[in-house]
């Protein structure tokens, strides 16, 4: 007896979009699914893209108008692959509509955003899930649960560095991107991703301090709106240290991050290039060993390893969705979704708190951010 | 309008199979294919576990026998992931059949059986193609791209190493893979790749001298008849030296390969461990720049690199049978196809040199193995 | 004719004491000095272990009194290796004595304190450098090269991060480098060589907000006055931003550290475990190579390759002090010497900021310690 | 009281006597020797360049004739850094003359050489050993130690492989190097030094299979009379395999070689670009940490460590001919001194049989070298 189906509708068509079609596609294929997705719709206001983009993901059908896909009875989720600025409206309004509702990150363009559209979905009380793909890594994964099992002790130190080279080149005319009412700051583009990972691994962060700078201010005459790369000083509530960086003014680095931990009793290090390793020094090895191992994140006893290829394979980014969206999957509709949006308005706080913080040169509390608003971290 | 569809069979259901069925899944969404490959059924002698793997794959059927893919008139392409004992004569008759075939390496366990399936093919007039994937990794292909650009000057030495620890638990008992007449001998099984990708990249290997071991020589009281490792060194048609070496004894390396070309003008290296990657040392570098680039080949202008994610997310080991079945379905149906059963063929009769060279302990000219049978690599 | 002599005497018989002996006696044989260092005396107070480190550095006499070394009218340069605690003192009364001065690193355990000793040198018009000996590794020397060069154009981002676990076990007794009056920070002793670096690459840091823990708080009953661990978000004078993190909590960090910096045309990363080679994004190589080279930084046309091995075989730690102290020495007497005592000044002022930012959470300007006191960094 | 010296005289002043003079040097101040080396002659036929490394390295006189250093009295360690074509007659005269004798490798250009030489020092009963320096590389004694305490298990695969680019550029003239009579071969040059590890490591090499390839001819209208490059299959004594390559000729490699043991239980790498560390794969390890650990090979109960500097400091290439040197002073004048000029032999007896094996195109048993002379592996 075939698995039954659950109705998918993307919203939006760019690379996102790709990638969650990828996903969903080959998520049944790489592991037991109770639920086969079928990709019902696809939205973008642009019509001839979107309707390419229906053909070569897989979509039974297509529309300009997002609001098409909450009226259609046969789509259970809607998955919102869009510029930031328009994820809260999207989201409350699939929430409203009773879909199922996925977003990627960061959330919203603020924590007020952030926060209606996670009030929404509680209201609503439909499912949600905010992309931090990232954290599926299989070695991430693993740094996890390894940090849960207390292979490195009480977490000490995080630092966590996300380096791209997408806003280098000063010619590359104004868009979105640059618009910080519907783009994203560096912060919350690229940071985003380390606060969920690093919060995760190590618990909510209580306050930071924050530099920003935008190195090119102007283009097409037009102003540039967010940051080019920040930094941040972070104090976790265990009293644990962290130093986080994101920038996207980095030449030749494409799309590296990197982030570590030390605890009272070891340390572990994942670097994105070499992402299906996690490497990790281990206080209690004896003298003669000292160093750190390299773990191949494949071990059949790994995190996801069982859905993918033998270990010495090697995954790469597409995984990470396929197994997110897998996960969640599985866990529909009876949930509970994890990412939520409650996270991803705990994220969007440490994000603001860290704009807040470089604009006004000094110790921004995150509880600044969320007093009075009713969402913690 | 819709592209129209093929019908793909496949034969077989385990590990190879999945990657096919990942590789039909995945292709059109990541690229613009011309035909849709449909997964019309799969076959497997053990009924529950080819059900289940039909299902899983998304196979509309399947059938406990491979003669049952040749009568079906929807199935265009027969994909042979069985043991290499039996890939011969299924390929020879779906060939008969009119069948286009792809087929897993190596093509058999004999150069005469490889031959003979090439000689079917041949005759027939069918399309055919051998599972080589991991040329099909954008990283290789984008150092086969620059070897014939010149970057490395003219080919001098060449040097191929495949490790891994698959046999080297002694209590893994007997099964088809340690029977020479099922299996494949290391030589075949990690070797053929080596072959396949040293010979694209530097042309036709002349001649042999090899040595073999089998550590395990007894598995749940059956003698084993393969070898556990081997090494050859080779001398190139043009006189470039080649060394070439691959192991499934070697402890806590899981699948690792490495590739190294030295011409008079560059050097090139590909480690699979860094599937992304291709270090290059070149020549003609100002001599303050000495040491080698670390090329991120995922650049939009690489080889597959478009059909993927932005530079530096990084693809796994999928990647490779995404690319390699996905050109294949682009060529589809007027060819030519490659790498075809005629180079399947010549692989085979340089690991079957090895064998004998290791056999005999001299050298063994890889014509004395092709001799008179008219297949030249 | 044999080169003329320069007296050596070294105050201190420790770790750093043992590494100058072993740069005084290789420098000469590795590259030609107009002057050969003879190691006079050494001085410490336990008189039965630096009777023995005379004997094995090869000192003609050692005295358990340092006020005897500037007595003697055959040691010319007076070279200081004990506790931070005591460099000022030591260096002020050698000024004094009209000789030459070379001081470990910290310069002092305040900024008072060094700028006390760089105006005593200053009036004594002594020549004095300060034992910043990391930025005459050879990569990091490129590193300083290629940048004043022009080969990432103008510094945006610069990150430096310095992990060790000497202070990981809490069962290590209190000894003085826990001990704020006599031992360093660790901003200040692993962040000294960081802020020397990056400051001689980048230029000034004009103000810094930082933040500290000290994670073991008591040691053998007595209170620990050190941090363990510190990071700081700097602002240089140009509008650069920086990252500086150092913690000596790390486990199986042993003394890691990393060093990139990315400007508007390139970025150039030197990590430590990793010495003898530098890493170089060039924006301005064609797309097709996109990624960083690995520079082998031993080729003849880099700096103090001459001095030691064909490329590739590679330097170690030592190194970095014969090629710092061959350098003074190569320029003795005249002068002038780097870096010199208002450099170790200048940095002290920073760390000294930084210290203060993390006790006041607030962004501190660096010229509120240096202010009225005439030292600029 | 003062350590007793040891007279030295090198034979050469080219970059191994530096290196030699560089370690005699440093040996007394990095670790206690019961016997403290004086530098007292060094000999080179051309007098300004003699006299000037005299003066640079630290000699008390020079002259133009070796075989003045064999009359000194004072000269107790005759130490030979000449060509190898030289070696044989000199260290018989040597030891004739009574002298314990170091001599760089290879040992000779010939196995009737090397065995002569190996005769003599018999006969004479000298001290005798030869410049294998690398073994003594922390790292790679380690690396011996493991083997011998059982981490791998029996070794059942030895790989090794040298390259450098020396020879690559066709324009150099044609010197010594190039001579067969006065240089060495690639395969006696690079590969003496694998040949000692190997067999130090994995035990004697009972026969071999080779080849060889000189890609450039001629140089200054005179014949190359050396290979370019060679490769050879090894079969040790105990049936384990060996792939041995070294080739001069490899463009961006300047020097760096790779040694792998894979064992019934575990795995060990060395790779000279990091010569710091060692890679260990341990079979034993629970299936989680599937992996290799990197070792920091400069802990305090690692080889030679605690002569050094802190772990994770790092040392260069010259730590090699220290720790090699050191060694041998440490047990002068009682000895055993290894390894000697018998090791010196054995390995050259392969080296010539790998020569044999390339030029009559057969497996070569190393008995057919030595077979009557006397000398076994």
């Amino acid at each position: 007896m075939a698995a039954p189906e659950v109705g998918i509708g993307i919203v939006g068509y760019g690379m996102m979009a790709k990638a969650h079609s990828y996903a969903y596609t080959v998520a049944p294929v790489m592991r037991t699914l109770r639920h086969r997705p079928r990709l019902r719709m696809i939205s973008g206001r642009d019509k001839e893209k979107v309707s390419r983009a229906a053909a070569a993901y897989g979509f039974e059908s297509w529309t300009a108008s997002w609001r098409d896909l909450l009226d259609r009875r046969d789509v259970d989720i809607v998955d919102i692959c869009t510029p930031p600025g328009t994820h809260a409206e999207i989201a409350s309004a699939a929430a409203v509509a009773g879909k199922a509702v996925i977003c990627e990150k960061p959330l919203a363009v603020s924590f007020a955003q952030a926060d209606s559209a996670a009030e929404a979905v509680r209201q609503a009380g439909v499912l949600n899930a905010v992309g931090f793909n990232y954290r599926r890594l299989p070695a991430v994964s693993l740094m996890k649960r390894m940090i849960d099992d207390g292979a490195v002790g009480a977490v000490r130190l995080v630092r966590a560095v996300w380096l791209s080279d997408e806003f280098v080149d000063p010619s590359i005319p104004f868009d979105w991107r640059f618009d910080r009412s519907m783009g994203a700051t560096t912060i919350a583009d690229l940071g985003s991703h380390l606060i969920d990972m690093a919060t995760w691994m190590a618990g909510g962060i209580a306050e930071v301090s924050a530099q920003s700078a935008t190195f090119v201010r102007r283009r097409s005459n037009q102003d540039v709106t967010v940051d080019d790369a920040s930094s941040a000083l972070v104090r976790f509530e265990t009293g644990a240290l962290g130093v986080f960086e994101m920038a996207r003014v980095a030449v030749r680095r494409p799309c590296d991050f990197t982030i570590e931990v030390n605890g009272d009793r070891g340390t572990l290090v994942f670097e994105y290039p070499r992402l299906n390793e996690l490497r990790f020094g281990d206080g209690a090895d004896r003298p003669g060993l000292y160093g750190m191992r390299t773990i191949r994140a494949e071990h059949e006893s790994h995190p996801y390893a069982r859905n993918w290829w033998p270990v010495g394979q090697g995954v790469g980014y597409g995984a990470s969705f396929v197994n997110h969206l897998g996960a969640l999957l599985e866990r529909y509709p009876e949930g509970p979704w994890e990412p939520d949006f409650a996270q991803g308005a705990a994220v969007q706080a440490v994000c603001e708190a860290i704009e807040r913080s470089a604009a006004e040169r000094r110790w921004v509390r995150v509880s600044e951010i969320t007093a009075g608003v009713g969402i913690r971290p």
